[in-house]
């Protein structure tokens, strides 16, 4: 396989010579890890020839991920199913949080919520059009290569399913949070294309609908669509992904995501709230009431360590996870080892965005024993997420163990480290 | 297919009469395009289901992109290959950058350059280890789940290689600048490393090595490693990609690619500079030579319009495309339509970060005629972009249209548009 392995092996040997003297030197840690290594054992390929992958012309076209890295999304417990009966099967899948880096989802492993189970819209980009009309005073047809000669921005957002909730009952991060995830959205401002048609002063709302059977369309204020929503082509420095609105969706930046609206065609400016099929959440509400639940409160969950996983034993780990609000960026983020008791600030990882997740993290020296580990989030404009005894009393209901708040739920997420350092869902 | 489908064109029905006032209204746009779609023309699949795609476990789980979408990577023409007689062939793939969005390049799109044409290392993560060791303290030896609980950073740096020129004779951006990229990184800094194991006074160089054949060792100042080099193991979201170092590699910020080891399994504190595999651009240099001209200079490139591309009709677009620097971040990027004759200030569309890509964007009416456009950068450290006029004279070599800069090249790029629209290369 490698005609060259002998010189390699020579490289190797004087590799191997050099560090000789590590095996007469001391192992001694700063940050005491129990499974240190034994100091000199040399790492494995320096005597056996790592394995090779032979490249192909698709793998030098467009790379893919080491078959050691399986993590994948899974159908989502907590997603809102319409009834099958009456409108099919709905398509709600969540991102593998357990296993999140950094701050960004690769749009592999981005959330999906969608109406139909099994079908999603094989959308030929040349031949979508995105429409604009109503009370405005140029109605127009937009191809995809029109929208791609207006002034771009490139911005980091969040997208979250209002249901996106946790319950008692769930066991994992993935089950609990898995249906919110950042992306870097390159796209127009449809305020850009708003002035472009020209918004009559009578129009106080627009309605988006998308290619997708009966769910795609919502009703938004114009107030946000003047604002910082984003029609959007591309994520993550490509064309969107089919999943998530291939050739063109809309970007949101703080709505639940039903609103951000999927290979959208149709933007019509209106007088008036539309009822449709994506109200089933603001039924019974009065227009601004809509509006104003929209968005997504001050919220945060810890990512690791979380329910399944494991720690190997005492000692320094980083506790981290994401933070988001869909009002503002992300001010600060404590964490508590102690069931709330006490709150340390977190190190914010990277530049909080408005509308964006920031990824946190803490240094804490586990001790071996019982804990319900915490995170709160404040944002930019002062609100802190709740817990959920706190958000009972303000709802006027009372608080049991399994209790799980209605609608948009940020409350506060609890993961329980027993003595053998599982970590199970912490809020029964 | 879609047993839902009766409900889905009623809803289509409704919409359709809603917008018949389209066809009464005029179209006038204020950026006018000579494509304007006739108004009143309903979306295409407004009548027409469009087509669906079944989604699969393996889609659930792990999405693809659309066929629609073929932007693929290719091999480099300006790729240094080292002899084949020697060490075999080389493997260097340019990111297809006349079709990059936003600010990151996917990972599945991002340049490859390694010694290796046909294979590439394929790591068990449960099995690698990262020795350190040299002149140090306590020499460890760090599995994975060791690396992963030291405090993690995340942040964006474009990677390049030297060998990433402008030649006279290259068609597109992607075969002119297809060999740099940027990502969203995630790891250890390197200096943390240090720290645990206790770097000794005398140590003023460091030498990495990664599981990459021949070629994977590089010394670096130990100043570096003690700065912003990160030991990475998350790229966009997720786990490395094999073709970009699985599981862990080094990100040395604005350095050479070459520096930035794949596969990193061994680094040696040294007190001298050391000549290894990588010094082929280095050789008959002085170690603090060497170490100076490690870093990128100040750099920028328009990727639309590009060569190989061609502008439909006369009007308005954006020119677009990316900046950065290998020793800061970017202050400023401006373009030029008059082949350098009048400089205009762009708009940056994301936040600066040192040595990490900007997008950038200056919107342009173009005439139908002849134009040669250009853009230069500046970096926060007051840099800026030199022309290949400028670099010829500065290093007293005679200039002519030919003239291709030795070593990292960072001159400015020219793009000649026809009057047909039609985009090549502008330096010769």
């Amino acid at each position: 396989m490698d005609p060259k392995s002998k010189s390699r092996r020579e490289l190797l040997k004087g590799g191997a010579a050099a560090v000789g003297a590590v095996a007469a030197s001391a192992s001694v840690s700063k940050i005491a890890f129990a499974q240190t290594p034994a100091s000199g054992a040399l790492p494995s390929y320096a005597e056996n020839e790592a394995p090779m992958i032979p490249l192909t012309d698709d793998l030098i076209g467009y790379g893919v991920r080491s078959h050691y890295v399986t993590s994948k999304r899974i159908p989502s417990t907590t997603g809102y199913a319409i009834s099958p009966d009456e409108f099919g099967l709905s398509f709600h899948v969540a991102t593998p949080l357990q296993d999140s880096i950094g701050t960004i989802q690769a749009s592999s492993l981005h959330y999906t919520a969608t109406t139909k189970k099994t079908f999603i819209p094989d959308i030929d980009p040349a031949k979508h059009t995105l429409m604009i009309d109503g009370l405005v005073d140029r109605p127009r047809i937009f191809t995809m290569a029109d929208l791609k000669r207006f002034p771009s921005v490139t911005r980091f957002h969040f997208i979250e399913c209002n249901s996106n909730s946790a319950a008692p009952t769930d066991k994992t991060v993935q089950q609990t949070h898995g249906l919110t995830s950042n992306a870097e959205w390159t796209g127009v401002l449809l305020s850009t294309l708003f002035k472009e048609v020209g918004i009559k002063k009578e129009a106080s709302w627009f309605v988006a609908e998308g290619a997708e059977e009966e769910k795609g369309a919502s009703t938004i204020p114009m107030l946000k669509g003047m604002t910082d929503v984003i029609v959007a082509y591309g994520m993550n420095g490509e064309a969107l992904r089919p999943q998530n609105g291939f050739p063109v969706r809309l970007i949101v930046p703080g709505f639940e995501g039903i609103f951000n609206t999927k290979w959208v065609r149709h933007i019509k400016a209106v007088d008036q709230y539309q009822l449709n099929m994506n109200d089933y959440g603001h039924l019974n509400r009065t227009a601004l009431g809509a509006a104003m639940i929209y968005q997504i409160g001050p919220k945060s969950v810890i990512t690791f360590p979380s329910g399944g996983q494991k720690l190997p034993d005492h000692g320094w780990y980083e506790i981290t996870g994401l933070a988001w609000s869909g009002q503002a960026a992300v001010k600060n983020v404590e964490v508590s080892t102690d069931n709330g008791k006490t709150w340390h600030i977190a190190e914010l990882k990277n530049t909080p965005h408005p509308m964006a997740h920031v990824r946190f993290g803490y240094m804490w020296n586990w001790d071996g024993g019982e804990h319900v580990i915490l995170s709160r989030t404040t944002d930019a404009i002062g609100q802190v997420q709740p817990s959920r005894e706190q958000l009972a009393k303000a709802l006027g209901v009372e608080f049991t163990p399994q209790y799980r708040p209605p609608g948009n739920n940020n409350t506060i997420m609890k993961w329980k480290i027993a003595s053998d350092g599982s970590v199970t869902n912490g809020l029964a």
